[in-house]
């Protein structure tokens, strides 16, 4: 029986106003906590200890929310807090993010595709982002019978091994699992490469695909209404 | 009787992905087209000529789309085509990117609160952006009973001449009209100063009012859900 697995960030929803949104959210709470702090913790100062931050643990570069925290502890640290502080209030102020990071708006058409599918198939989720497919604020819980991302698998896409998590995960053989996701080579080229197949989601078909991109998708969708349809044509059962 | 005006950008839908979208569709277009253009024409040489654009025409800083035209002019210019046949392609360039521009998605709230909105009150569309609320695309041509946007009118947010010409447009006193945006400057102050009284839609309550924003609105919502008891609350008829 085929697996579907889906990416969650833009290609089930926009994923830049929802990191918009929670930024704002966390210059307010800081602001209200560490006056001045905010101040020196702008845009192009988190964007230079991020960089500082992955240097210097390359093992974490697959874990955005790991990557986060040492930011918010980095930051803390050079606003002058002491280490055991820092880390505590950094851990708070990751909660407060990771609750922000779920107020994602589906596409119009997200949820009845999804419903429709999981009448059919067995489904699953692999994703880059932190967003958490089966908090409430995300309203789909009840679809997938698992979810990979990497911070947690230790591995992200377009590495194969996430991949063949999801089907050692579901017990099937990679040339089972149909992979859907918008990104060239995080979704479609990875997922190739570890054996599955793959639909491009170019939403509106606002992208044409590009030679450089190397392995082309199965299948291109311009919506997701279309995807009944183009997983059957792919010989799904 | 009340006339209410709405914000359209950030405020019945998210504009950044619209903007992404349309961006790569452009990009799509170009390379069908002018081989090699794209590539000397991206992001940073994008920005480049805008400032330049606006800074030899101060007088069309308002108008988004005319903005954008001349941009393309120019570009095509320094790609190699005459002046001619630049305008007549950046012309239906734009056209391109202006059906782009309109497919955008509604807050998952827009629509219903609009609807019940139109039932009770008067409503008008103010928006700096290129956005047309009557488009097929944006789905909400019933609604409102005018439309003004900077790119036309010739004034942009928070220039009070624009509420102005609302209330003309209207035939009703600037203190009978409620405008409702995000933005603490273009929306809140500027229509504050031209006498009308103002609802801030802070989505999700993700940002905290700061006092250099000067003139406070007289009501805050979190969710469009709420506008028509805030509405209310403000003793419109």
């Amino acid at each position: 029986m085929t697996l579907i697995t889906f990416d969650l960030d833009n290609t089930l929803w926009d994923v830049d106003p929802v990191i918009v949104r929670a930024n704002h959210a966390m210059e307010a709470w800081f602001d209200e906590r560490f006056p001045g702090f905010q101040e020196t913790f702008d845009a192009s100062a988190y964007e230079k200890i991020k960089s500082e931050v992955i240097a210097s643990s390359p093992n974490i570069a697959h874990d955005v929310s790991e990557i986060r925290k040492r930011i918010y502890v980095k930051a803390f640290r050079e606003y002058g807090l002491p280490s055991e502080e820092a880390r505590h209030i950094s851990q708070s102020a990751f909660e407060y993010f990771y609750a922000w990071r779920q107020k994602v708006d589906l596409y119009p058409e997200a949820k009845s595709t999804i419903a429709v599918l999981a009448e059919h198939y067995r489904m699953g989720v692999i994703t880059n982002g932190n967003a958490d497919v089966y908090h409430p604020s995300v309203g789909l819980s009840e679809y997938f019978e698992f979810a990979l991302r990497a911070d947690e698998v230790g591995r992200a896409k377009p590495n194969r091994e996430i991949f063949e998590a999801a089907a050692v995960q579901a017990n099937v053989d990679p040339k089972d699992i149909i992979h859907i996701g918008d990104h060239p080579i995080d979704d479609i080229q990875g997922a190739a490469q570890a054996g599955c197949r793959t639909i491009w989601f170019n939403r509106h078909g606002a992208r044409n695909w590009k030679s450089e991109w190397e392995i082309k998708p199965d299948s291109e969708v311009y919506s997701l209404r279309e995807l009944p349809t183009a997983i059957a044509e792919l010989g799904a059962s």
